[in-house]
């Protein structure tokens, strides 16, 4: 039953404000993993974590920090809300393997190698060569392993990821991206990285994000849950999967602008949109809010999952997932 | 009894190292303020946190961080040596509130709000006009005292420290330093500060510096422990009363100029030395390494205080400060 699972949405990047705050609260959202930082260095970093303990002080009413799994169990007791941090990028890091434990230590609990292009320790899902792990990225993965920070694969490329897959001696999660056989996109991934995944007990969540999505904006409640069925199907797993809706409600462009091109590129780049269509893609209609999770729910029953099956995949697999792994 | 006691030294900036850690070890020593940082700003500060992570890592078997005063009960308990973090001036934090949050999440647990010279914070014993505390120092008072980040005014002018006193709602502390009455020294403080501090529950250490002693290097056990006698009878108080030794064990003169000069001058400043006396004074025959602490305890038997006076001096007494201010 949705009220009595954990509810979980494994990556979303809205515009951070009591209004969002409340619309998390009132969707019986239990808690989210939120995206501190795109490519900002471990300096600016700080900066991001010192406003959202503001936020933590300002709203403590209806938010709370999530250091440890115990912290989402305090969420759902308190019906507020558990925010829990990721990187979309190592740039936090900077090319310091000291700062996974320093980063780990401020609340830094899901880390991406890479985000769509090269980084230091990895291939993007962007790049046209795959360099698969750097001498850096080895070091990387040891150190997130030791010290218990998630290793996330969504924005990388192909060899990397399976390659991480096999160096890391803990399961990682694919946060927030869909399969291939669904949508091609670059973004999206292949059969083999789902298995591969799935067999060494790693975590993939859905994304809601239109460019990733079957007929895009105009993907029915219906056929995203589909997709997830048949993904369930190809791999016989339902307990590793879980939604990660890579939902960025209130954000202006210009911070589309900037998640595409950083501070890298003279060119624009225009991600998976393109010149024509270059901004935020359109909402869709029946997930337009993170209220809206309960309409995920619904339609998991409806396209044949049972409700103890809809229970794990809205949640409750995040949570022992996270459980095992920080 | 010495062996029963906290042993805490509540300031040292030796070169850390496994023998370091050994002789703290072998010296009895519960838990040991060091001092992370003198200049540092705040990423550069995360570096010397990536360092120390690297030491309790490596080191285990000996030292432990302290991160509240359970950890050095445990330090206790299992025969280590706790160690905790102290940055000797305000860099840490830049020009931003938040970073207090986020260092003390850090483990930074004492902070000086200047270190001689003026600070965004406050003015330092050196200065010869004293701002008293600054607009945003306020802020940082009130911030520290809400995170549990213990002020310092070791290295602060007279109207700045006095300031400081009456602006915080929680006591401060002078961790190393002496009184002026024992020995005029820039660095040392007047019966105005001593009763101020210790009127309002602050706390302080005495320096083992020679150039804060009466007779510098020549400074005997007997003199050193009557001064503390002499204040504990000033200020009719034993409880407030510790040790803050200042013990700076195998840096290389280079880190003396770094202390004095930081990257503000281009004229060479010696501190409480002089041209003709420009590098680190010989350490004290009694107190040349951390294991020499006993020496201490015993000197203040010897001169008049009891044993139950002695434990809490040599550490007891730091150790219920910490509890009740961290």
């Amino acid at each position: 039953m949705y009220q009595n699972a954990f509810v979980i949405d494994g990556l979303e990047y809205c515009k951070a404000d009591r209004s969002y705050f409340e619309s998390l609260q009132k969707g019986g959202i239990t808690a989210v993993h939120v995206t501190i930082v795109y490519h900002e260095n471990a300096r600016e970093t700080l900066t991001r974590f010192a406003e959202w303990n503001r936020f933590f002080e300002d709203h403590n009413d209806i938010i709370i920090p999530v250091m440890s799994v115990n912290d989402i169990e305090v969420a759902k007791k308190t019906n507020k809300v558990g925010i829990f941090f990721g990187a979309q990028n190592c740039s936090p890091i900077d090319d310091e393997i000291g700062l996974v434990e320093v980063m780990r230590k401020q609340g830094l609990l899901i880390m991406q190698l890479t985000y769509n292009n090269q980084s230091l320790l990895a291939s993007g899902c962007y790049e046209k060569n795959d360099s698969g792990v750097t001498n850096f990225g080895k070091q990387v993965i040891s150190e997130m392993n030791r010290v218990g920070m998630i290793i996330d694969m969504s924005h990388s490329a192909e060899k990397s990821t399976l390659e991480t897959i096999e160096i890391s001696k803990k399961p990682i999660c694919i946060s927030h991206a869909n399969p291939s056989f669904a949508v091609q996109a670059l973004r999206n991934k292949s059969n083999d990285v789902l298995k591969s995944l799935i067999n060494s007990n790693g975590f993939f969540g859905f994304s809601l994000y239109p460019f990733h999505l079957p007929n895009n904006i105009n993907c029915s409640l219906d056929e995203f849950c589909q997709m997830i069925y048949k993904t369930a199907d190809l791999l016989g797993n339902v307990e590793n999967l879980g939604i990660g809706s890579d939902l960025c409600l209130g954000q202006p462009l210009s911070i589309l602008e900037w998640m595409r091109n950083g501070k890298w590129s003279k060119k624009m780049n225009y991600g998976e949109g393109s010149k024509d269509n270059a901004c935020w893609p359109d909402p869709l209609k029946w997930f337009a809010s993170p209220a809206d999770m309960i309409n995920v729910y619904k339609g998991l029953i409806k396209c044949g999952f049972s409700e103890s099956d809809a229970d794990n995949i809205i949640g409750n697999n995040w949570f022992r997932f996270l459980q095992k792994n920080l």
